[in-house]
């Protein structure tokens, strides 16, 4: 597909128009949602309302319902509602809150309350290191727990009935390579252990599917594809079959059933809100609730489609274009890779130092990899096409001194 | 202290001019600061920058410190550095991060570990119900550790060698009444337990000096006094002591020794480092780290003889005007009292309901208690009097139905 033909499909994507809504910087092909998504215009404006009207103004009566408002003692819930569709959930399978990091910590270990003699945590070595790192505090803590992490190719050997809990993340982020959830949870559940998934990299790029899957716990990210702004608060999901019996360490006022009945004794709200827990974040809160608005009317099904014909179309363009100087390293079947192309490159650091300069904002893994994401509705096909002819450029009139490696130090 | 003399006070007040710098809504007399403090001018100021021009603009490079700031990596740090006076304490010994309820539950299990032959977690029936919930899901999560609730008075008492440590929130959230944090501290000391202290209702209005009284771990909260913002981040302290020997179970990338390396293995941080983890709530450390620029140049020991004048008269002109209607429930000797005065009456809901309805907010603490802070930077003499005789006229002239509270449900 050439630059016209990449115009073209524009011109058609039913999803072209939300584009318009997203305040992206002139000159810049921004292939970086999956590590932080872009403003839209309407979180800025939702952003100056809360703070100039509800907080300035409003002061203390804003967490309140009103006439003003909604209140900010129901953020979380709506939230919840808003991301729902795009993991296959109820809404009420779903608590807001905390990191992503905090909200695996509650999930394991209510995995492993409900497995109690169980002693293993199974994960694999391409899991992001946080969630390998979070797995381990945990077994620390509880002393009698191993986490067991295994390659990827093997996990499945691996489910014997010492497993307590298997926890994966859903989409590598490095690789991209995308794990068979609904297999993998099935192989789980055949060894009598529980699921845990980290969907952080893939929440609003794929049609992830937790009720299909059978997931057990569920938690995941909104600062990446659902452009929840950078440190947005993560979510937690528990599915509705263990909401009698899941319970949460982190005991907090929020996931109380009555919260400002200031009782003394603890008591778990219903369903997932018991995994709800400190006071909630509600500037963060606020703009997530309002970028979740432009996915209104969106399925997760049409967004994989469109993620799935951009990273098609950049791995053709870099197989065309490129000549065999990077190394394809994300899956070329669609069906095993996210809404992220990773190319490895000996000088990965500097040539992504020159794509930023050159206006394509990408990142860097260490040691070798140049990592582009695909969030569908930020950008376009003829985006494609013009980052992969900056790469070339870069590639053939950059020279690397090695010693220089002008690092983006990009992080997230 | 009549009107004209509290018009004098102010204009004499060394800290009347920061007055200027909050936003506060006309014809408001705002005593609820000690739940959510104000909007200041230079906090909606400096939001703008970070969602129009960081976010909006520098996407995901504003991460990284550059020629047009500092980065937003640099966030938990710098802001540590703005609380630091405020608690007694050296910036590495701070951890900005999380609620209130997940930093106490990582600090209680840290002090726990750290005395792993004793079993019980020992507290008052005053606490703060979120501290004694957070409390009770370690302990049951542990499985062998035990939550001791005593009163308030008997505390002392109960500190045997079975206590590993004690932990109590300095300042009664109903009352208003203060703990004496140097005596108990070396009473836990003596007692062979550490001392973790919350400081939610104290720190920014009272001089907290955690040094001085040679506290262990310590957490608070950043939106109340301290004006962060709904839902601000808050704060964890560890003493220079354990930074060697204190561990957390949320072992999170942020708390890693070199988070952007993406190791395999988990390295704790340096110093109170170790206690960040997930990735940091880059809004609302922003508002937080503006709302602190304010207190620059002014000491907490200024701060606390303020809140006691204020409180001071508040109370007298309680008792001038008030005529026994109210009980004042907060210690007379300032020296017994955070920034606050809690007064009791019957229909405590409805009188606030009133109140607020006539510009006065402060808020109410079930069953029957009106609860009104004096947050020093954000409350004059003239407001205490004004406010007085505000409820002087609510409580002469309302009727109160019992069937029809209208509470304002204000939280936090």
């Amino acid at each position: 597909m050439d630059r016209d033909g990449c115009l073209a499909w524009d011109a058609a994507d039913p999803l072209g128009a939300r584009r318009d809504l997203i305040a992206l910087p002139d000159g810049v092909i921004y292939l970086d949602g999956n590590s932080l998504g872009p403003l839209h215009h309407r979180v800025a404006t939702r952003l100056r309302e809360v703070i100039a009207d509800e907080w300035g103004e409003g002061l203390v009566t804003s967490w309140n319902p009103s006439a003003s408002g909604p209140g900010w003692v129901g953020l979380p819930g709506r939230v919840a509602a808003g991301i729902a569709p795009w993991i296959g959930a109820d809404a009420d399978e779903i608590a807001v809150a905390d990191s992503t990091s905090v909200n695996l910590f509650k999930a394991l270990a209510a995995a492993c309350r409900l497995r109690p003699d169980r002693r293993v945590i199974l994960t694999d070595d391409a899991n992001f290191p946080t969630d390998v790192y979070v797995a381990g505090g945990l077994a620390e803590l509880l002393g009698d727990r191993e986490v067991r992490v295994v390659p990827t190719r093997e996990v499945a050997d691996h489910l014997d009935d010492d497993v307590a809990v298997l926890t994966l993340t859903h989409v590598d982020y490095r690789t991209g390579r995308r794990h068979d959830a609904g297999a993998l949870t099935r192989a789980a559940h055949d060894a009598g252990a529980l699921a845990v998934w980290d969907l952080s990299h893939s929440t609003g790029a794929l049609a992830v599917d937790l009720h299909a899957w059978d997931a057990d716990l569920a938690v995941g990210c909104t600062y990446k594809y659902l452009d929840g702004g950078p440190g947005a608060p993560a979510f937690l999901y528990v599915a509705r079959r263990w909401h009698d019996r899941a319970s949460t360490p982190l005991q907090g006022w929020f996931g109380h059933e009555r919260p400002f009945a200031f009782a003394e004794r603890y008591e778990p709200a219903a369903g997932a809100d018991r995994f709800l827990d400190g006071t909630p974040p509600v500037l963060s809160l606020a703009a997530l609730e309002a970028a979740l608005e432009l996915r209104v009317g969106i399925s997760p099904v049409a967004a994989e489609a469109k993620a799935r014909h951009l990273t098609d179309l950049f791995i053709a363009r870099v197989d065309a274009r490129l000549d065999g100087e990077v190394e394809v390293v994300t899956p070329r079947d669609p069906s095993d890779r996210g809404a992220q192309v990773s190319l490895r490159h000996e000088h990965a650091a500097a040539v992504m130092s020159a794509l930023i300069e050159r206006g394509v904002v990408g990142d860097h893994r260490p040691p070798d990899l140049l990592r582009f994401g695909f969030s569908p509705l930020v950008v376009r096909a003829v985006d494609v096409h013009d980052a992969v002819e900056v790469l070339a450029e870069v590639l053939r009139t950059c020279a690397w001194d090695t010693d220089q490696h002008r690092a983006p130090r990009t992080v997230i």
